[in-house]
């Protein structure tokens, strides 16, 4: 913002630079915010519309936006009336892009994705031998790798994000079970990676992997459901609470973890030091050691007591449990329906999350293109 | 703030009123925010200072307050040196007050609190015989006469805030199971009351015990904690996640319906239909059939599900279950230590809550004077 209003200097009416730089800040986002992703786009008349800003400012963001490659032209659209239809516009592919980084107890992945939400590049490799040192720079080696490969084609990458599995603070993985790390600075290991100098100087995140798959779910939903709990399945399980779009942190930022309610106290041992952890019911591992029915109903009585604490009726089963919904269903139900304070009044959808494949690894690269598209005039307009 | 607008009619600069009136509004309850309950009070040059408002601003603001009834001037501070101190003022006591109702179980009761959070009146009477419409009749008759006390002894009310142990939608108390309620609108049947009719032209509101138990408790804590699970023990057991000061209400306003976590999916059965619910083990029947060890250990199993899912580290047990706190403490700790994923890098305190008595009758009363100090343009200065 800062740099914006030098800039620009002093605007029209003696206004401060820094509230000209404000407002066209927030227009500029407000304006991307209906710009949808692919065809048909829309016009430059219909954004004024939908805005409320003027023909006039919507012709010079939109002409500011088309020279940082932000937005680009589709072709006419055919209305099927006389005369030139208006010409739409869309987010641009291909031209600006974010990093996701993921490691997982099997591998590490790189992707890139770009402001339409087009992946541009995607690779996953076995997780190396060795400590979370070599891990991490195995995963800092095939993000430089994807990253230059996405330079190569073309496009500008904004930011990279590393999903992990477990609870994360300020670049520190503070504790991931199923990776056996503990309080390993991720954010720091792959700074001091070599090749990864020129990502180094971009913003730079460590999340949840389950954060971000959630991300990556409500991306792929849009609209129409705001308001719903992710759970992860993989090796471990984890979850995401998102009310009306906003991810449910806690106090640390680290609420979310449904793996670890409570199924049966005296259950099988947690890797965390618990028992009878969800996680032991529905991670990898269980899956192949239960019956199916046994999964839903554990699934059920965890899902039943985080549902009486955070109130939402939309549940999405994601990763390893996404293709198990339909076996899953009608045991994981019966518990919701019978142990929901509220399923009278509010019964429990119970769906496979949307985006099967990759969820935290595409979620890491969008958590980067969405904080650019939410705050465009400092990153993606100042070249 | 319409009225307020007409009100002021035009102001400086060719403005439009509706601005003007809107950045009043905004002054006053900035100021607000600012003005303790009581001794020592707070100069207008302090007020001016923290809100970063003009002294000329502060003393406009605060000669209407004053007019308002909404603050007053205190003694003269001894501040030990020479001259004329600053004359301080502090919210008002006994002039403007909410009233608090609340059906338990166990008795009707209603209570008015001022300003400053001093009760005025409390009382509490017997749940009488019959059904809902009887219970909610005698209910906004023990109010009518509590509001008439309040009104007799010199303070004006601003609204009503009805507390029940359930889930409630739009004024309707959806379930309240140890009510045997579901689906009672009790909203209609206080404002049918006719004893009710004066308080029914003001503000009337329908809550959760619990929730309104954690503004009081809120309260009480001022900005010394501003995250918490707050648990309410009574014959049942409810709850509210407070995170930075605002209660968690999910999807419908449901959330914190910590009663109903499960503790052992195959326990004793419960009201609300599942088993093996917190209530359990941790309500007032349950306190009298198992040792303290077992309590504590059931809270800590639900507790630890619960702060898994929301991220909190301070827990507070209200109601029946505060005085007990010293005897849960060690097996409650243990279950917490034990189940927590984050627990050796975020512990979790237990707390007896601050607000022993009456905690979501005092909470209901405080809701309505929250709001008008929140917003005291349009119901507290428009006389």
């Amino acid at each position: 913002m800062d740099e914006d209003a030098r800039r620009l200097g002093r605007g029209r009416g003696g206004e401060p630079a820094a509230r000209q730089a404000s407002l066209r800040a927030h227009n500029l986002s407000l304006l991307l915010r209906h710009v949808p992703a692919g065809a048909p786009g829309i016009s430059r008349a219909e954004l004024a519309n939908r805005t409320g800003l003027t023909r006039a400012t919507v012709s010079t963001l939109v002409e500011a936006l088309l020279a940082a490659r932000v937005l680009a032209w589709l072709p006419f659209a055919s209305t099927g009336s006389a005369g030139r239809p208006p010409t739409p516009v869309a987010l641009a592919r291909g031209t600006v892009a974010g990093l996701g980084l993921e490691v997982t107890p099997e591998h590490v992945a790189a992707c890139a994705v770009d402001l339409a939400g087009e992946v541009l590049a995607l690779e996953l490799r076995p997780l190396p031998a060795g400590g979370a040192a070599d891990v991490l720079a195995a995963t800092a080696a095939l993000g430089a790798d994807v990253a230059r490969r996405t330079s190569d084609g073309g496009a500008r990458l904004v930011g990279t994000t590393l999903a992990v599995p477990g609870i994360v603070r300020d670049g520190v993985v503070v504790d991931a079970p199923n990776l056996g790390w503990t309080d390993v600075d991720a954010d720091g290991a792959l700074r001091s990676a070599p090749e990864f100098a020129p990502l180094a100087a971009l913003p730079l995140d460590v999340g949840n992997e389950a954060s971000l798959g959630a991300l990556a779910q409500a991306d792929a939903l849009r609209s129409d459901v705001r308001t719903f709990l992710y759970v992860s399945g993989d090796v471990g399980v984890g979850g995401c609470v998102v009310l009306d779009g906003v991810a449910l942190g806690g106090q640390h930022g680290w609420a979310g973890e449904v793996g670890h309610v409570v199924v049966d106290p005296s259950g099988p041992l947690c890797r965390c030091g618990s028992q009878g952890c969800l996680e032991q019911y529905a991670g990898a591992a269980a899956l192949r050691r239960w019956p199916t029915s046994r999964v839903g109903s554990a699934l059920g009585i965890a899902l039943a007591s985080t549902i009486n604490v955070v109130d939402v009726s939309t549940v999405l089963l994601g990763g390893t449990l996404a293709p198990l919904v339909p076996e899953l269903r009608p045991a994981l139900e019966a518990e919701l329906a019978r142990r929901v304070l509220a399923y009278p009044w509010s019964p429990v959808a119970v769906l496979a999350a949307p985006v099967r494949e990759h969820a935290a690894l595409l979620g890491a690269a969008l958590a980067q293109t969405s904080a650019v598209l939410a705050d465009p005039s400092g990153r993606l307009l100042t070249s």
